[in-house]
């Protein structure tokens, strides 16, 4: 392989030259510059980025941490995440935490090692206090975490909210809430909160329902759902926190011979490809995950470069009216 | 941060003494070992991998290209991909082409910077030539490329004589394959040669269409599924190359009010989750991912050794009866 002795020898031009072109540093004329590029080119001198992140003791990888990397949500939103960041020249390291705090732990320690540029944390809430001060910037994603970070989500409150005033103005009286894993801090949790207020402001009876860590890991949510819609026969309306289990709200119903939307209306919450994949469509709770990945990746970069950082970015969510309501 | 040098002294051993315990290289004692280790934890010691890396030039990073991280297939191979090179303490770069050859070339080069263990090809046929040359090892998934690379794979001509069987079994005589994309060696491909294969044997009659690279990028299928059912009012059964035609075809059919399975019975390919999410539940041929996944990160550990390794692997496929058939 060609090393930079090599480009400095065929483009007669010192070692150091050669390094200044590399690192655009100094002053450099027109025409040193395009002997050493052809020079590279002839060779096919590639830079040894191992040696690059060294002298600058910083790679320019970015890690993130996602707790699922094939539930639908999460597969959109490193799509993205990784879109955005290859646009400002960083490349992602893709780990998956299956919600395992000692994972995540793991993970960290292992960025740290090859001093990543910074960390995208979708995961679960973990003391990421020490990683602050060994300053590598933290961007969380619909996980707020410790002071010191900076976390990108959206209004789930507001969705909440919205679900359950359009369940309620389609004629739904009797309302089940699929929310997020019980003893565990969710995003779904605020979207709960916003769900029950609407209820109680228009007495509108209401359930809420939380589902067991392996269900969320296995993305298998049927028994729960089926139990639940024969215990409460009166259900004319469900508020599902994730499209993924609107998806099965729907089989369920159809196992059952309950008709949707004429029995039962369904809103989800993501708005991801499944929502718009199964049939009748999902009427959902739009999270602007393209927005949120974009404002993740500037954070991070504004981070290393020591730039002031909001510490809370919230991003409004919408209704989107399809079949199922 | 604590250096080598720190550890060293905290412990009472020579820096050498400290490298050996890391690198597990030479004689130590259970006593020095013990003293060393309790030092870097004291210390909270974090070896440099980069230094690591620039020493060994190669760093234990996978890079992989897949051309589309959202599309149901690609997440959930990404997922077990991770999950295998986790296992052997190799961490994944993630790098998404959007099945663009350009962008392919410019990821390649990157792993080349960065010294990467080996590289899992998922996306087109391109000219691995050269990095083959530059001893990176290279496997491919359902791609096969050049000489003197491995590519692992499922049989996919014979999950298109299941499918074609299975439809005819079912009583259809007038069948439709939604292919690969136009003008492209996909593994789509040899699916369609043993569905042709198998209504030819049997005298059935038969239509292929192919999609456009724009569709598959897209993940939309809406319209040219809507004008073929149009235009072929008599088809009776579809096998569709990905679980995500599929679930189209169901919404389009819907839409007609043309009943599934009564009147047109539907066979996808990959059995992904949207497989078992959609209703009615989708017939497949099933590919056998995490074992493709297992069996790419092997190889590609095998080359790394020096091992021999095979130039080809390709695993059985079954067919999934569910509710569309």
């Amino acid at each position: 392989m060609a090393t930079l002795k090599d480009v400095a020898a065929k483009s007669g031009v010192t070692v150091t030259t050669v390094s200044r072109v590399l690192n655009n540093r100094g002053y450099i004329s027109e025409e040193t510059r395009d002997k050493v590029y052809l020079a590279m080119k002839e060779l096919n001198y590639q830079p040894n980025e191992i040696a690059r992140s060294l002298s600058k003791q910083k790679s320019n990888n970015i890690g993130i941490i996602v707790p699922h990397i094939e539930h639908p949500y999460f597969a959109r939103l490193i799509g993205y995440l990784e879109r955005e960041a290859v646009k400002k020249n960083y490349k992602i390291i893709l780990c998956n935490s299956h919600a395992k705090f000692e994972k995540e732990i793991d993970y960290l320690e292992m960025f740290q090692s090859h001093r990543v540029a910074g960390i995208i944390l979708c995961s679960r809430s973990v003391d990421i206090g020490k990683f602050v001060s060994l300053n590598i910037p933290v961007v969380s994603i619909e996980r707020p975490v410790d002071v010191g970070t900076t976390s990108v989500e959206c209004d789930n409150y507001q969705g909440g909210i919205l679900a359950a005033k359009h369940l309620i103005a389609r004629g739904c009286r009797h309302l089940v809430h699929f929310s997020g894993i019980e003893n565990e801090a969710m995003p779904a949790d605020a979207r709960s909160k916003g769900f029950i207020k609407v209820c109680e402001d228009n007495n509108i009876l209401h359930k809420e329902v939380e589902s067991k860590a392996d269900d969320y890991l296995n993305m298998e949510y049927h028994s729960l759902i089926e139990s639940v819609l024969k215990e409460n026969p009166e259900v004319d309306g469900i508020f599902a926190s994730s499209d993924l289990i609107a998806a099965q709200v729907i089989q369920v119903a159809r196992k059952m011979n309950i008709q949707v939307p004429d029995q039962l209306k369904i809103v989800g919450f993501d708005d991801v490809s499944i929502a718009s994949l199964v049939s009748p469509t999902i009427t959902t709770i739009h999270q602007p995950i393209k927005e949120m990945a974009q404002e993740a990746i500037n954070c991070l970069i504004k981070c290393t470069e020591d730039s002031v950082v909001p510490s809370r970015i919230q991003l409004p969510v919408s209704l989107i009216k399809r079949e199922t309501t």
